[in-house]
């Protein structure tokens, strides 16, 4: 039978990344494409134990229905504790618990978008929020990025050119993939733009707490005293992705919005996983456990430099800084073509993402390719770079 | 600030059941407005087993990433499994893990229905369905039940008149609310009209495990040899709701679509319940569980009927024969009003929930109302029920 799906979903396509992700999964492949927390990051002692105490004593509260809106006492705690350590949130806003940040850009987009608006975004820019924003028939325009964020001139020159705009889409902080850093001054005139443009901005922070070096910034949703700002946070990077726990902090009424496309979605993110977030934050000493995240990142992330140093350096690749998060950005020296080059590195076992993949036009020239180091051993890491230098060298020879 | 949402959701209310829910948490209430498992149902004792071990074994499994389509060997087990005891699932068809049944609806309607397409549904229906439909803007077509079913001349004349209909969703075992189940003889009639009309179906399945009298009747995707129907199940009522793992089982083509929105919308399930569930299915006798089941939920419904025909009867309340499933669909007596009616049981202290709330059109008239019996204790039970006699005494006094 041949079936006439939504046009919405026609011309969507499993994302570049998953594709690659097939060949990530065979052993004899070296991935560094991937975007998971490390194993050794995982805090499991302490999840089992805070799981075996609450299974036990409460297992009608991990295994009933729940509300839509999320585990009360972790919505209380997290919009103290947003508010305490990020001065996020206002008496305007509410938090909504979702099931992952992916979920916050998908009932936001569903809430505010009408098919034909255009978002604002980031390029290169996270691929699978770019997906989802094409599965509400979004236009994408995207605004280059300066080694400090945004370029500003780009941003508002695509804010007088695209009436439609609704809204920005950002990730400040260690952005994925290009590893940049918005710098404080462009946070704030990022928002003065938007409120002066009348768009608003969909803050996604996934990497805020993994910070390497250099000074803290504080997300744009803290300079919100309009309600333009819709900001996403998860556990994703901090406890455990496949827990599948993000929440949104917004105006009420864009949460509201939410909430009921969210009844429709899902009912309610998973509760058990909800209550082991919640208790992990208040019972475990949490600002330790970033610390020890930070400690092990930052000890894998020095080990990339080094090895890109030693390897790609001399054949010409180079890299933007970045200061935390999870992801180098690494550019082919002048004349490689991308497309080959990601090529010859999957004949040589090595699995990395183009750049090409996180663009909102993948038709456009890139010279970058994306290097995940939270992922792989460290003698995967170093086997994976002398691969990626290798294909580089057979590149060439070609 | 005032915000301009997207149309789909500007018409969007929460349902009337959430409004409900809100007196259903004052424990001065007896709430007999919920669809929850009863709590001595959740086999808390085994899920704790089987958490304890897999955190302290393969704790990665559980918390890292994992792919959309679902954990592999829950698929698999689920393929084989619905197979044999259904006789659901071709060479033609996938299967999908998906956050809850819910997240099926969801999936299902992005893919395929255009803004303005008709969707056919029983009527009464579940609300959470209905309410999700509206949020793609569909056109929803009530088609009027019987004591066994859909009336399929009705349905037959709405295909006629329905030039837009994109599909049929229905509950055919111990509907969502009016406890009805499909006979086998209509199941067949509507699976040879859809296939007539090029009209898919979306058949939903939560309650199917809980039958406590009468035959076995297959599903309608048992039936299905053309790749017309789209299968819903979900470990709500038979694990648990809380961990939120649903499936769809259907046509290829169409679960591709339904998993690239599921990549946008949540990337996937969470891992740790898809791995519970999974063991749960195999590693516990999962039979047994099900025959335990339907023993705790017999004698509840016992005790319902009982109750109804001792305080409710004899006021001229009716109810339709339900076989299975969590709530009873009762009928008020010849002009009784519906909604002052539910007032009046809300002052008595004692939450239902309206047919009106069911309907495609709210404001078509209606004497129906639904007792949920799996979540209230006995006592419970059977204080509510002498409240619900007495909000009609009390109606009719005035």
């Amino acid at each position: 039978m041949e079936y006439k799906f939504a046009e919405r979903v026609v011309g969507l396509k499993p994302s570049a990344i998953r594709e690659i992700f097939k060949y990530a999964a065979d052993p004899a492949y070296i991935s560094l494409s991937a975007g998971n927390p490390a194993p050794e990051a995982f805090p499991s002692e302490a999840l089992a134990e805070i799981s075996a105490k609450l299974l036990r004593d409460e297992p009608i509260l991990a295994l009933q229905y729940s509300t839509t809106e999320g585990y009360g006492p972790l919505r209380a705690h997290l919009t103290e504790y947003l508010k305490k350590t990020h001065n996020v949130g206002r008496d305007f806003d509410d938090i909504l618990i979702t099931s992952g940040a992916q979920q916050v850009m998908d009932l936001f987009t569903k809430s505010i978008l009408e098919e034909g608006d255009t978002v604002l975004c980031e390029a290169p820019s996270f691929i699978g929020s770019l997906n989802d924003f094409r599965s509400y028939k979004a236009k994408l325009a995207g605004v280059p990025m300066d080694p400090d964020g945004m370029n500003i001139e780009a941003f508002e020159n695509a804010l007088k050119t695209e009436k439609k705009a609704k809204f920005l889409y950002t990730i400040p902080n260690f952005q994925n993939p290009s590893g940049i850093t918005m710098s404080r001054e462009k946070r704030e005139k990022v928002y003065a733009l938007a409120k002066q443009y009348g768009v608003l901005v969909l803050e996604d922070n996934p990497y805020g707490d993994l910070r390497y070096k250099g000074d803290y910034i504080p997300p744009i949703k803290s300079l919100d005293e309009d309600g333009i700002v819709l900001y996403a946070g998860t556990f994703s990077k901090v406890i455990s992705p496949g827990m599948r726990v993000g929440y949104a902090v917004g105006p009420k009424e864009i949460l509201q919005k939410m909430t009921v496309c969210k009844q429709g979605q899902d009912v309610h993110t998973n509760i058990w996983s909800q209550v082991m977030c919640y208790r992990f934050m208040t019972e475990v000493d949490f600002d330790a456990h970033l610390e020890n995240l930070r400690k092990i990142y930052t000890k894998k992330q020095r080990l990339l430099l080094d090895l890109m140093e030693q390897y790609l350096a001399p054949k010409g690749v180079t890299w933007d800084p970045f200061d935390g998060g999870l992801f180098a950005w690494c550019h082919l020296p002048a004349g490689v073509d991308l497309a080959a080059y990601t090529q010859r590195a999957l004949e040589q076992k090595v699995c990395i993402v183009p750049g090409t993949a996180f663009l909102t036009d993948e038709s456009e020239p890139c010279d970058a390719f994306r290097i995940n180091f939270s992922t792989p051993t460290d003698a995967q890491l170093e086997e994976g770079i002398k691969r990626l230098a290798r294909a580089l060298l057979f590149l060439k020879e070609k």
